[in-house]
């Protein structure tokens, strides 16, 4: 890493998500019981790097990836292109997930937590988003109260706002779907940094409390070859999102990022089969209901 | 379809791309030796439609398909933004093939050939190129032989042209590796229509004759697990520049194009895994080798 000086801010945020990856890799080999992460170091011409850290063919992960990273720099042209602005100096820190579990009961998941600054201008993004091949409404009611208690924790109007975000987000115009049952999401978070960066940091030790169990609840449900290809199909879905609209995905394409650790939130197996759809009344056709916007805590209130 | 007066130029592209498509499925068809081909017909809300033939799961062919659209109308804000300019009435018309064979050593394939007319302006875009799993130098020269010997008896400077356009073209930056071996590329081809309409139509009856030998000639070539891991990861790149790079993918997307006949070139199954990388020696890193944009006619003129 070079000798620039860094603000105070970044440097606080730095080591959090820092500190946020080591515990998440933790929290989540123990939860496979099998396979453990791999750490990739590497550095960025630019400024600055990261620590990819990736999980395969495990008890319950059949791909997974705990990405952190610290970069800075200039903007080139194209990333001026893309991001609008005259504002040349960046600084950005943080800390993504992705899993994507072997069993197709297990639901994969999306968390990413993230400081910027340019010039002097400084904000907080993330979210986290649960995708599962077969919904179970006490999956996702769940998933969703346990982030609305780590919102309330902070500014009551967090998650609502933040659902709906999520929502409007992570949706495939072209399927007329969401990605899965949402989740938060949130992105130039601007104002005071102790208030912002303490309702980051507690997303960030939200997330194991919200997942683990659901993938606890599943991970030992029997399938078989239909399951497997309905998952694959769905993880089509997975990587037309990622692809084609996934900000995050596209900018670091477009500016020269590390292309492993960009698409390794891709799944390890997708499938595509024109003019797919699901046999009446079965099972993947009730599956497919749920990849709309719903509030999922106001219609089940009793789960 | 509408009872729109079109141009006559457009009629007459419009019935030479629909008898290209029964021409390639009658072809394919026979090529694949047990698969046939079942269509589509489709309307456009704003003016046109189209006809999806698809084929799966033959002796051939794992999956693929041959579209035919003739789509008019105006083009909305969305459209003009991406496209630019200001005239908004637009007529188009053509025939795109992909097809992803199943055996690892018989290449994936793609054609399209076009008309556009935006107003008073009309020009034609086209092209062909392979995507091989595991390339092979005779493969890669009959194929650009059988393209280049099409483009002569048109005009002797367009196959260097049109080569080099699909070598930047089929160009994945992020990868640093072009998407296969090449072929021929070309869009807004003006100028008189009758010589380019008679080149493009050429370029169309050429297509079986460039491919077909290639795939008989490995076809019945053995294979197993490693050789189908490897193609799938192969297939992952295809996937890439599709949903990241194609013009045509995107502008489809955006527009509200009908999905199914966008996505039908996506392959039936794609594989990620992080940080993969070939064996030293082994045929996957020779085969590697082969992505980077090389000039086969001039290099193996004894092939």
């Amino acid at each position: 890493m070079s000798e620039r000086s860094h603000s105070e801010h970044a440097i606080r945020a730095h080591d959090a998500f820092r500190g946020l990856q080591t515990h998440l890799c933790e929290e989540l080999s123990r939860l496979d019981g099998a396979a453990t992460f791999h750490h990739d170091l590497w550095e960025r011409p630019g400024g600055g790097g990261g620590d990819t850290a990736v999980i395969a063919d495990g008890d319950l992960f059949e791909k997974g990836g705990v990405n952190w990273s610290a970069v800075w720099g200039t903007f080139d042209d194209e990333a001026l292109r893309r991001l609008g602005g005259t504002e040349r100096e960046f600084y950005a820190t943080g800390t993504s997930l992705v899993l994507h579990p072997r069993n197709p009961y297990v639901p994969a998941v999306h968390a990413n937590f993230r400081y910027l600054e340019r010039g002097n201008d400084a904000w907080f993004g993330g979210g986290s988003d649960l995708t599962p091949v077969y919904p179970e409404i006490e999956d996702a009611v769940a998933f969703h109260r346990a982030w609305k208690n780590a919102c309330d924790r902070h500014d009551p109007a967090y998650y609502a706002r933040f659902k709906q975000w999520c929502d409007e987000y992570f949706y495939l115009p072209h399927r007329g779907e969401t990605r899965g049952v949402g989740g938060i999401f949130f992105d130039d978070l601007h104002g005071d940094f102790e208030p912002l960066f303490s309702f980051v940091r507690d997303c960030g030790d939200t997330f194991v409390t919200a997942y683990a169990p659901i993938a606890d609840r599943r991970r030992h449900q029997p399938y078989g070859d239909t399951e497997r290809y309905f998952q694959q199909l769905r993880r089509g879905r997975y990587v037309e999102f990622n692809l084609v609209y996934d900000r995050g995905t596209a900018f670091g394409l477009a500016t020269n990022g590390r292309t492993e650790s960009i698409l390794m939130s891709l799944p390890p197996l997708a499938r595509w089969e024109y003019g797919w759809q699901p046999a009446s009344g079965s099972r993947e056709e009730k599956a497919l209901a749920f990849f709309q916007p719903r509030d999922w805590l106001a219609e089940h209130p009793g789960v």
